[in-house]
């Protein structure tokens, strides 16, 4: 059952081809030194291609001293869709120059992450990018400081510690210009209870985007709730009793759960309120009624930029912060309509 | 900027220890019949210890002929939450026995899945398991059957290739008993209009049920529609024309577009209508309003069991098939309510 067919040996190529084993060797290294006629060199490869034979990678990077990985630390592949993204982008990348990512996944367990970076370091990665999936400062491992590191979607305060983090502030501010091209003016926020590097930021684009247009900033119309489903439904009545055109939310799941509420009460999205979420989050944003108008969060170019990074190829210039920003782009759906004047001048419902 | 520290030499720990660098590597290697005292050995051991010093995983594959990795080669990590578990199951499983899972990311393309699997046969993997994001009937690429393998969410028509893959049928069995259960005799199916395995299966439990509860099955309650919010949404008007009392969706995304449909016409679930998804799809099962109940589909299961039929932990009985199959357990929510009287009597609204 599925039992491997026997690879062909070194020595096997070598009594196809006429010739010693450490021959074949060193026409399989690459030894530029090595004294063997182009006849031979065509002889071997020939061979090799004939047998099948699979050269050692264990054996070259022994001889080169460093392997073709590069390791990925992830603590959540498993249960949220976005450390996929951060994956793709840094395989691809990672690809593209020759190395294959050495994947682990450690759901947080400390114990499992120090495990998964130990053993990177005895197979000799070229590097580890140190991942987390969602944006926040972090501590850096100490088994991690051994090996060249790079930090993706997260941070830390240390002096030179290199790292690639999407820009919250950027992308609050293209969420709310959505809105603001629209032509809303009485725009609220629904942030997240959560703190994080992201309500703060998104709160900063906010307020920026709105001094953009000339409209003054509004404490009273800055909400807070759980950044899920259930706490975007949870402040329909809150948002409602506010007396404003549009809405910008924290995230795509707190949009989806305003949805279900608007829709109880009646009030249809974007006719009577203009929404826009935050994230793009695959199988939600595309998909509810209407299709979210959102932000992007770029995992999949924080993955790519990460190894970019890692490899030296986008070195943050002198002086800068090794901390790069990569943008959130605006993915314009259904859910934002024109101002209607009426609303604007509709009174606010009379709190209970 | 994050560079290394030097690792310690296995010179500098022969040096340490007072002995010869061929001792150390006797030691490191855990040669049994090298002749070395114990006193040496908890010297080396402590030298190892007090310089840091990592012995070369690579070094100690050559020497012991296979590495402690496993391939998992996955076509959609990123463009689906499905994978992210059977990585989860996979890595965990693969842990408890020594090894550390090699993962790469093929997106479905044949030339990224071929480098794949060669760079893992070249790095001298235990086996590889090759996975994909929805259950299928699958080739077996070529360059596979040069490795031991199982396939894990997919299965070929070939003899004797293991597979692991959800038990379609015993989900849609369990998904209707939970209607049953409840009191419900005039069930609708809203299948999935793409053949699958998952589209026979689910339909095949469908009907098993309703046998078991002595209940006809009826052709004409068993609808179709594309597997996602649009299509669930999209069906509701047929549906609510069959004067049913529950429906069994076949997927959560169904069910959720559905949910939108059944709003906007005042229907409530589960007071007018109960509703079953499947799937427990992270993200949407449990956030709908109301939550809905579902059956899971088991990923960290199937990758669990792949890596122990790969490592022989669980081998299908002489004469049985190699294709195992894994349950799919109901998660129950609050989205099936009582069967009443009233919605069962109550005439099917006329057709357009």
């Amino acid at each position: 059952m599925n039992q491997p067919s026997r690879p062909a040996t070194l020595k096997e190529v070598a009594e196809a081809a006429g010739v010693s084993p450490s021959t074949v060797s060193l026409v399989v290294n690459k030894k530029k030194d090595a004294r063997i006629s182009p006849e031979t060199r065509r002889r071997v490869r020939d061979a090799i291609r004939d047998l099948g034979y699979r050269p050692n990678a264990l054996a070259q990077t022994l001889v080169s001293g460093s392997s073709r990985f590069i390791g990925l630390v992830a603590d959540a592949i498993a249960t949220t869709p976005f450390a996929g993204q951060i994956i793709h982008g840094a395989q691809d990348e990672a690809w593209k120059h020759g190395y294959a990512l050495l994947i682990a996944n450690t759901e947080g367990n400390g114990d499992l992450e120090n495990d998964a970076i130990t053993m990177m370091l005895e197979h000799k990665v070229r590097g580890i990018l140190y991942s987390t999936w969602f944006h926040r400062l972090s501590e850096v491992p100490d088994a991690l400081r051994e090996a060249d590191f790079v930090l993706v979607n997260c941070f830390a305060t240390e002096d030179g510690v290199r790292a690639v983090v999407p820009d919250e502030a950027q992308g609050g501010r293209e969420a709310t210009e959505l809105l603001v091209r629209a032509g809303h003016r009485r725009i609220a926020f629904i942030n997240a209870t959560i703190p994080a590097p992201a309500k703060d930021g998104r709160l900063a684009g906010y307020r920026a985007a709105l001094d953009d247009a000339g409209l003054a900033f509004d404490p009273g119309l800055v909400l807070e709730a759980y950044p899920d489903q259930e706490g975007g439904y949870g402040a329909v009545d809150a948002l409602l009793s506010l007396g404003v055109t549009a809405v910008y939310c924290y995230n795509d799941r707190m949009a989806a759960g305003l949805y279900d509420g608007l829709r109880e009460r009646g009030v249809s999205v974007p006719g009577d309120l203009s929404v826009v979420g935050f994230d793009n989050q695959e199988v939600i944003a595309a998909h509810v009624r209407p299709p979210l108008s959102t932000v992007a969060l770029p995992h999949y170019e924080l993955g790519a930029a990460g190894i970019r990074m890692l490899l030296g190829l986008d070195s943050p210039s002198d002086g800068a912060s090794p901390i790069v920003k990569v943008p959130c782009p605006a993915v314009e759906r259904e859910s934002v309509g024109p101002h209607t004047r009426a609303a604007e001048f509709s009174p606010p419902p009379a709190s209970p």
